[in-house]
């Protein structure tokens, strides 16, 4: 049994509440269970060097856990003097998934940064991290969209990600931090409100696993991520229509 | 007239609430105005090598601004590979405060790390920090104290920080941003319950200030620091009753 | 058409060159194609200090690529005075693919480094030095078991890695650096002998993908895998009875 | 006693030897007792982006002290890969006292840099490297005025610095290194030859300090730069007129 | 009597590999007995900062080891975050002196870059490295030679470099690494194809050493590197005859 | 003709200040012409990692100038965060050069740290520091001697260094900065009392020179290091008939 009596295809309670920085263009705080993130989505008037000049934006991410979000407290990057691979390899997923559903050239020369950062973490503050910065994103988009008016509205679909994993053998939904630890595969599914794949990243953590694990596991991705699409349009409000208006038809 | 209607003399409306972490031996959620800082207090069963072997205690502390805390972005200290001067600057004051008020003998051979995370900012950062992490640190010496039965408390007295400047001609206390940027001389004023001083920044930005000057902003900072010790007491319930009933009698 | 009249669904020529480095444990250099990795075993009597005392060893990697590996120069990591995202990334990897196959209990408190230098980058270089270090890891482990006489030998199945996209609409197998810069959907199979999954990283580069583009892409990994383990063997020659031969019965 | 023989409010015996170096557009030898510390003023005719185009020049200070400088040898910072806390810290505070008393706007967009390495030490180093470096920031400025006919004389007031603290419950002027290592209380004072001050730093390292300690130690801080002041004047020789003669009146 | 039953004034056989690299403006591989080093030189259309507008061009080089290029694994300097001072030394060394047989002003307003990466360490790596990066030098230079219809061929002269020392006593010519960790006394000899030395670097390892010795020991690099510049001639084929053919006469 | 109407095979004027430091164990300020150099001896009972349990001991150096030693400001290192390679190679010669002349064995388990730092720099700082260091080394060592009743004084002869060079096509001895900068070949000289090499390392900045060139070059070098250690006599005192008193025999 699941701690809370949660079902092996249940996600943990969500909550996402939006524009909570008096100073960001958007901001969300996304709770899944007892992990929380704060997200930010910073807009400037700039793109980087090897975007200049092509009339397209760009969206990127950073990623941080406070000292103490964690049992142990960790040492501080900063402190460190650099940045692990772990918060590299998830700032860059984070990154490249949400440019999947961003129209660059229809957000012109601009670049919008999405800062992550863990408060509080019990497994799962990739995904959480993807599903709140895509909130935050929006509501920045919309405001440039507004401003510049914008001929079409540059976020194509939704996107939300969930963890899934196998532990003591059962396929489960989104893993709190002791089932994680635990789990035998793990896997991170990112997906589009048309139900298609962004990011899928599975690991045998401690054994290989089968084809017909990887279906179950990816069913199991699908409806949460549906289930977190929901809670989305719900914080997002009458944002909720602008998106994929313009979604572009498919090519290569 | 300043934002709000607020005087002179008065502090932005202040709310601590504790024990927002659910893994840290302290702490706390302080918000003065729009500035928002968590503080969390964590201990550890060791000392910096310099301790090794003294049976005395040590608390540090550390200091960092998400970056959309402030109305343009910052670059994550992270990110650059090091820390600003600014910001050590910070961390040494705040532990050097905190410690002032500690009993490290009487804590035994453990450190306590305050980390003090700044979510928005809108002036008196630092000080803010200083008045938030001395009640999460309450919270983590309590547990201390009760877990290894400590014969003495060891928190000698109250602690509190305010920041005072003069903007415009006018010596006003706890100064936001917008002031804070326009102040002739500023000053961190951080103080004990029995009235005393534990450390006096002032600074001329942009003229000297003479010594009448002074006695004002010390005025100032006093009826603040008052008005902050009894929101700690208000925050710390019946914590409040054991600070300071071992306080040393002054020696050198 | 591809490139030398390749197939859609054929990996390219192979070429596994074993001990090619006088001093190292177990040494290959892996020719895929255009690309190629020399991969370097070195083993220690030692391990991290997270894993001291538990009587198990560790099997890490460390990836890199020549200045001019690739069309245009980059510059060297150690210049910059730190390692890109994109190298802790593939490193990581390669490092946990290979470890998924090693019963580190058997091997014993010792740890082997892989060392994947790239020489030629033509596409593939984190799948290629996957496939190449396991060769230079077996001949590594067998050192060390006719060595230290251990009981079991610690190489529990085959490992090997290809990519596999989506480049103008059509699945390929074992993408060069052309059709890789421009794949809409680029995705790394890490696969046992035995046909189980041990690490799947795909992306949807310019546009998401659909389930029935997964089964494809993951039926023509599959296939790359199997050509690329009898590579592997022949490179192995005596070597090859001794993998697997006490492989674990699954749990968790 | 204090060390030969010296009252509580005296300063140790003062030398200030001027340009010593052959290069540098301002120099000073500064000798307070044993502490000796080099101060090279350099102009460079720019300031850094923030204050391009704006007609206004900018001072700053960079501190160091050789290793062996003290009684035990230090790591170089240079061989550590950064600045300690302290050092910057010290150089913050160096080059704000120095600013407030030079009109930027007077000196025109140009830059000075104060270099303060401290080629031995014993005790108040960074007030002697302000006093020091305000004698050879006015020979720098008095060539840039020749130079280019400045109608106005960019510095705007003298400025000294002095340590004081309470050391056996006795307020001591100007401390050296052993008293100040027993210090309960210290406090360094930066003060104008019009009396003001341009910075307060107070520390109660042992004890907290009340507010009529506060004020022994401000007297014995004034007395204290003014005695400086005097060997300020002496060593400016005939740049000491000019000095001031343009002070701006008051304001906000 | 050496390994391999050499003479004391024979190098080690020498073999040179040109065009190894697809990418690369110009590559070799040479191997000096067991050491090995990959040369690729890269050309860029613009110089550093401090040549721009001169009308001159820049040639630098960097050198590193791979990890286990020698008996026990180094670790990378990508890792340690920054470069060890013998390797700064090294690729100082490497560039200054190719320059010395470049006609910059020829080159035109363009760099080029030396990468020499060591595959394989037996002694020796900096001179082979010198020797071999001539070779790649030439091709790149060639190359822009032709592209831009050079008038005057920049290459001056022929180049290359070999290790002398002492060891047991006897002047040695061409240290392994066996014979280079034993030796008293250590030279590396840097020659022009007209017999003059471009860079001597000799150090007294274990004890100084004499002027007569200091003559025997040139005799033999000189010897030494008339036989790699032969080698050298043969690896350029129909390049050989470009070199020098504009040497410089004689100035400063 | 040279400045001041030097000859082409005299030094600068030298002074050598012992004892210019109240901490260090040894210490000199040595000045040649214009150059000026602060070197300290410190000493530590410990060794460093790769020399414990030996018996025998270490004598390091580190080197560096101040920021307005020379014409134009140059960056700390300290802020740049890394030494550079000009650094860390003469840091490397100072050391290696001055064991050279101490027996290790003799010296017994402990360190020697020379720091020299060039306070004023006018060409030949890397060999004045030699010079100087040397002198503050033996200060050092006889305060190690004396008080460990050491049986043979650990320095086993002088050592000092010059630099020499080819001007206009004249050999010149000790250059300063101006014919340093102009010199078409540059080379510096360490030499013992007994008149051998140390280290040598000559290179040919704007062409290559001959054998002939060598020798004369060499001869220069034999009696500038003369002279030197005629002023390191001087400025040894009664210490200097304790050097090369065991002198070893020469072996290997």
């Amino acid at each position: 049994m699941r701690a809370n009596g949660r079902n092996e295809d249940r996600i943990r309670p969500i909550t996402i509440t939006t524009q909570v920085n008096k100073y960001a263009e958007g901001s969300v705080l996304i709770e899944m269970g007892d992990t929380k993130v704060i997200c930010t989505a910073t807009v400037e008037e700039k793109v980087p060097p090897f975007l200049k000049g092509q009339g397209k934006g760009w969206v990127t991410a950073e990623y941080s856990m406070l000292p103490r979000a964690t049992g142990t407290r960790n040492q501080r990057e900063a402190a460190r003097g650099k940045l692990t691979g772990r918060t590299m390899e998830i700032q860059r997923l984070i990154g490249r998934a949400l440019r999947s559903v961003v129209n660059l050239q229809a957000l012109g020369e601009r670049s919008i940064t999405l800062d992550c950062d863990v408060i509080q973490a019990d497994g799962g503050t990739r995904t959480a991290s993807i599903t709140g910065a895509f909130v935050a994103l929006v509501y920045a988009v919309d405001r440039i969209a507004v401003q510049h008016k914008l001929p079409v509205f540059p976020i194509t679909d939704y996107l939300a990600a969930v963890s899934v994993g196998i532990v003591g053998g059962t396929p489960l939904l989104d893993l709190c931090y002791e089932e994680d630890s635990k789990a035998a595969v793990d896997m991170n599914v990112v997906m589009t409100g048309s139900g298609e794949f962004v990011e899928l990243q599975g690991t045998g953590e401690e054994r290989p696993f089968s084809r017909s694990e990887l279906n179950r596991l990816l069913e199991l991705g699908e409806s949460g991520v549906l289930e977190l699409i929901e809670a989305q349009r719900r914080a997002l409000g009458a944002l909720e229509l602008k998106i994929g208006s313009n979604r572009p038809s498919r090519e290569a």
